[in-house]
């Protein structure tokens, strides 16, 4: 018998989906994206200390969710090669309508590696200037918040009380924008 | 044409693995568990002030991820039907070796909901008391870590820089400590 952990077993895939296919590894099954070179979530922050939020429903949990302005990059033709910094822009413009000033790479990590190979590289954007309209590329139905960040927390719960989903990675975003100021005092 | 937005599209099952299932609905394909009632996430703060951190490879990333612990609930026959506190006080018995005299819900959050259905249900453990050997249930192979609040995130970006992946909820989870205390004031 094999070993479960061992990290010499490769990769079979149990079945190739459109977008995603799914892959055993040992006895793991997990999800993985196809045609993906990296994925962006951003921190975004206004000038007068709002966090950037966009809610959009998702299907895999049947309901809205509130979430940090994310995406894929180099998932189609037109983006292919793109940098990681370059889609987060691409992404933040998308969704919210906001370029940045700044956009800093703050760390890269799991979203969940029980299920997924997906990591996500974060960034926080700030010096935000609403220059177009936001809400998706078209495919996609986004409704904007902007939520002052000491009003964050009870804001999530209020709304997870109207029965939308939060992504936990918004409470992420918030502490690194706080590990953030802290390094820059 | 079927409209991929709509949320009566109802899922179809793509392939069914023996652990995950991948399920379509409308355009969007995404991982699903089997025989899950729930999943939990324990940010876990010992008396002195050390977040409790755990280390397995996980096969979905390849490496070896800085998580914390967390498990299924339900997820054999043996705790079917467990409600969610307990799973969190088992799991975190079973992966540290803590029990907690404090187990308090913090919130519930997708972890990535364009890829799966899972839902994570947090909770804040204090009041630990070291009464097992820790390090997972036979079938896992975990290291435990426990490092001081206030060097959580430089001690995690060393850890990146080891080549180990950091997964995103324990920053969700440095956010909910800050807000528990914030709170209490």
């Amino acid at each position: 018998m094999t070993n479960p952990m061992s990290s010499s077993e490769s990769p079979k895939v149990l079945f190739e989906g459109r977008h995603v296919r799914l892959v055993k590894r040992g006895q793991w099954e997990y999800a993985e994206r196809k045609s993906v070179t990296g994925i962006v979530g951003i921190v975004a922050v206004t000038d007068d200390g709002k966090l950037v939020l966009v809610e959009q429903y998702r299907p895999p949990v049947g309901r809205s969710v509130i979430e940090l302005p994310a995406g894929l990059a180099g998932d189609d033709a037109a983006h292919e090669g793109e940098a990681l910094e370059q889609a987060a822009r691409r992404e933040l413009l998308e969704e919210t309508g906001y370029e940045a000033a700044r956009m800093e790479y703050a760390c890269a990590g799991a979203a969940s590696a029980g299920i997924t190979s997906e990591i996500i590289s974060m960034y926080l954007a700030s010096g935000l200037r609403k220059t177009g309209p936001g809400a998706g590329d078209g495919s996609e139905k986004i409704t904007v918040h902007e939520v002052p960040l000491d009003q964050v927390h009870p804001w999530l719960q209020q709304q997870a009380g109207l029965g939308k989903v939060v992504d936990l990675k918004v409470f992420a975003g918030m502490a690194l924008i706080r590990d953030d100021k802290e390094t820059r005092r």
